[in-house]
């Protein structure tokens, strides 16, 4: 896999909008900054119109939601959309409880995302396809797994990457599979959140959503892979803190080494 | 003090439902997926009921409360009462402010609690003990520990465990107090908040709650001992990160090795 | 630069009040933790009166807030004046939302201010210099940045503490250079809103306020040089923690040795 979307990632900076969660809002931002990109983490209502409007894209977490954040998430995924910019929802434990049902489903009818980022548990559960999650973790099934994100993908329009051992992206035809990563990043929390970030500034960039999101799937897999060949299975707490290291070495050559993605 | 409770708590992987403040949220996560659970921190008072109904136990943390989420703390607690789940209060800094005094009084005497958790400064203050507590740190005093801790068992019905150089922790009838640990903890912020998260944990498997509740503060204390091995007393951000690589390596073997635990 | 005003923090050990953002209140806790400080995180209205009662300090921090944390950083800014305690204000990101500029003016027109420490695109917008601010980071502009602290100090009647590549320190008549830090501190977030907590810290003791300011500022930015030695510019992540373990272990010789600051 041939791109400089690293490079032209860290020269472009771009400005980050994230609607998230008091769990990963620190980790997301960190992970952002190591990347080269500013974040600007802000749920308040009074500026949800304006900080779109500056950014470069905008990720909506549904982490831990309440009714009042759920009115940001829709002022700024207007704003987002009438601006042109990005959106990326990360669907977070969406089959736990209704709220956040009926949240997700909310935000689908009045925003228009670019993409849809979340685990196996929570995409499977977008799909109404049947699969055990628990609570916010992935939890276990038997599904196709390229047919479920292809499903979601067209069902709503949009991109969806959906991660797990191996993750799978469709834009409703295609889908890639991402055979690299580590199983640490299960054993952290926010793994996934900060990916979704990732994510939405690899959408500032010019170029195709699909490739995109596939390149930045593979890169954050990557970053990860590379930390875990110094460590062993355990140092979940070492793992946390050198992905931030190992996002703010990584350059394209990297990744074009290590990539194993395959598509069908 | 032999068991095989972090087998079991890792073959098990525990939904526990947090709800914490903004400071420890993240770290309490880690901690719990450190130890092979499943974390999920809501406090959104549209999910307090669902949550609870499917999780091992709630964990209840008052550290950044305020009138919304106390409203959603007496949802879940009660909700955790109806499905049967252990419930464990985490009162952090009750002494420091009248709001808090009142909220734990109100917790108190609407929800069932099996455990309650906190540093010497916030039990002696529900003991209406002699103690100087500082803000929600544990401050310093002149009292029986023992007594303190078996009075405020006796009083709310449930386990009490209190940290500190020396953790006690009772039942009501019985002590047990634990010598291990390391004067590092109290140099992090939220080392208390995790332990509550832990306890919260190992109340989910089958025994007498006492003896788990034990069981959780000597394995966590000697985690910590573990780390503080190889640190100095100044590398509070190391031990901070390395305190979820033990976490992640503690096996019931090493508790055995370890554990210095007294009955009275 | 001869003071010991680092064995009277840790002497000390005042309790610091932070109304901080749910991105960095963790680091904030665990910073002020390492140098010895008590850190209190609260911005629930309801004890807004009595927490800067019994601190040593206040620091306001507008990351993260709302139109509920507004009335909760007038009330404990307002009992915090009553109390005659030290205030600061960081005005994060003022420039990036008109919702940031009119709470930073209500908070500026009734609360009296000790010290607003910020960076150079925050710092500039109160001056209304000419300096582009880019969400939250601090951008880029060419600026008598002498000049611009020294009028918000005028302005302001306080101290104004300004961070960069040299930080710039003013009372409204004189003005501090420092030279030391690094370039890693940009690169990880929340190291401006730990500073501001660490300079509310430093103002707990006896002293110029002015001069004080310059002792914190100083005492951190050799904290983070310290580290640096040993870290490549990609070490984000070990950067993070390990600028934890230097504020545990920075003593007053050390800053002594290394501070290079000029007054004009």
């Amino acid at each position: 896999m041939q791109s400089n979307n690293i490079y032209k990632l860290r020269e472009k900076s771009p400005l980050v909008h994230n609607i998230t969660n008091i769990v990963v809002a620190n980790y997301t931002a960190n992970g952002l900054l190591s990347l080269g990109c500013s974040p600007i983490m802000s749920n308040t209502i009074e500026e949800m119109y304006e900080i779109p409007a500056i950014s470069g894209s905008l990720v909506i977490n549904i982490g831990t939601l309440n009714s009042q954040t759920v009115l940001s998430m829709l002022k700024a995924g207007k704003s987002a959309n009438k601006h042109k910019i990005p959106v990326v929802l990360d669907p977070v434990g969406v089959g736990a409880t209704t709220f956040r049902k009926e949240t997700v489903k909310t935000l689908l009818s009045q925003i228009k995302f670019d993409l849809i980022r979340g685990n196996i548990g929570e995409i499977a559960n977008l799909a109404q396809a049947n699969w055990n999650s628990k609570g916010v973790d992935a939890g276990k099934g038997e599904a196709d797994l390229s047919q479920i994100v292809k499903d979601v993908a067209k069902q709503y329009d949009c991109i969806v990457a959906m991660s797990g051992e191996i993750d799978h992206i469709s834009d409703g035809l295609q889908v890639a599979k991402i055979y690299n990563g580590t199983p640490l990043f299960p054993k952290i929390t926010g793994s996934g959140c900060l990916l979704s970030a990732v994510c939405g500034a690899f959408l500032t960039l010019d170029g195709d959503s699909f490739d995109l999101t596939v390149s930045a799937c593979t890169s954050y897999a990557i970053a990860g892979e590379v930390v875990q060949k110094n460590l062993t299975d355990t140092q979940t707490g070492q793992f946390y803190v050198r992905l931030l290291d190992s996002l703010a070495q990584l350059d394209d050559k990297t990744v074009e080494k290590y990539a194993k993605v395959s598509f069908d």
